[in-house]
């Protein structure tokens, strides 16, 4: 997606040869008519596929999922990282590793809002080593519903996130995919004639 | 906003007298179309106000607060709950006390996203005891930006956070203002006859 490339290129900070910074308008800013053509790429992406409900992890995930589920007129889940006070009961759980934070969280999602007639879509902000995408499947199989594939925003393709995924025979769009952050700059991958 | 009285009255659950569970479409699932709607809302009644920028917390703000800065044309600052890896430096910083979960919390905005230069709306999903939202207000005035309003989306108008707001002498526009929740059932507050 060549207007998220632009972008990243343009306010995104190489703060090392493993983090890409994107405060700018992803990660703390948010640039919501961005948002908004991330949501109709995902969305032409995955039409035509069916799907009932749109999963993602708060809070980077949240906004690209809300413009995704707008045009693919679908719900948006956000799974949990921790249990408030109002959501107790009824989860389905998985643990998700961090090795940027070097901790392991549980996330959650409410049992009563995925079934086993969902057909989901998981979409979060980054694919680096693909952890929090690996939790948000656990939570689609353990509630039966069916995957129809994951939408990232940012991949980092040097890691191996993308790699567990194809193994697992899982369709994989990003609509930037980014081969290196080698002396603080920014290569992409060739993207794919598709879309925006 | 009659179209979110009529989701909270058949969606929303009534967990006690002090609290109204509305993960089916704000807090955990969320309902895109309707969270547009409310964007529309808020852009409408903060509309010629000058405003730069908008300011929420994570993570039920993030929706609101996208859809408002969708139509308001501002770029969206959410508020961090804790530091991460890549939003160390050079943060404004306030403590927020939940009642609920009886524990204070530090919420962080980068100081390079918000400037004296800026008019700030704050958004949030549910103004209680007002804690989180004279959070937000405390790291607008650290930051010399000027404050136009706070837009609430549901409001439990037996609890003091109005108060607090309107002895500032803020302006605070909720789109529903819920009375009571005694018996298990919402009692609004009438509407004034602006918007949808």
């Amino acid at each position: 997606m060549k207007l998220l490339q632009k972008k990243i290129e343009e306010e995104g900070i190489v703060l090392s040869s493993n983090v890409l910074k994107v405060d700018a308008f992803l990660n703390h800013q948010i640039d919501p008519q961005l948002m908004k053509e991330i949501g109709k790429e995902f969305a032409y992406r995955f039409a035509n596929e069916g799907i009932t409900k749109i999963l993602t992890i708060e809070s980077s995930g949240i906004s690209p999922a809300l413009m995704a589920g707008l045009y693919l007129e679908t719900p948006v889940i956000f799974a949990r990282k921790k249990t408030s006070l109002t959501l107790i009961n009824d989860l389905w759980t998985a643990e998700v590793h961090s090795f940027t934070k070097n901790e392991t969280n549980k996330i959650a999602v409410s049992k009563h809002y995925l079934t086993e007639r969902d057909r989901v879509l998981v979409i979060d902000d980054f694919l680096a080593n693909g952890q929090a995408v690996l939790g948000l499947i656990n939570i689609v199989q353990q509630a039966g519903s069916s995957l129809s594939g994951i939408g990232i925003v940012i991949e980092k393709s040097f890691q191996n996130g993308r790699m567990l995924l194809e193994e697992m025979n899982i369709r994989v769009e990003s609509l930037a995919r980014v081969k290196s952050l080698e002396n603080g700059k920014v290569v992409f991958l060739e993207e794919e004639a598709v879309g925006i």
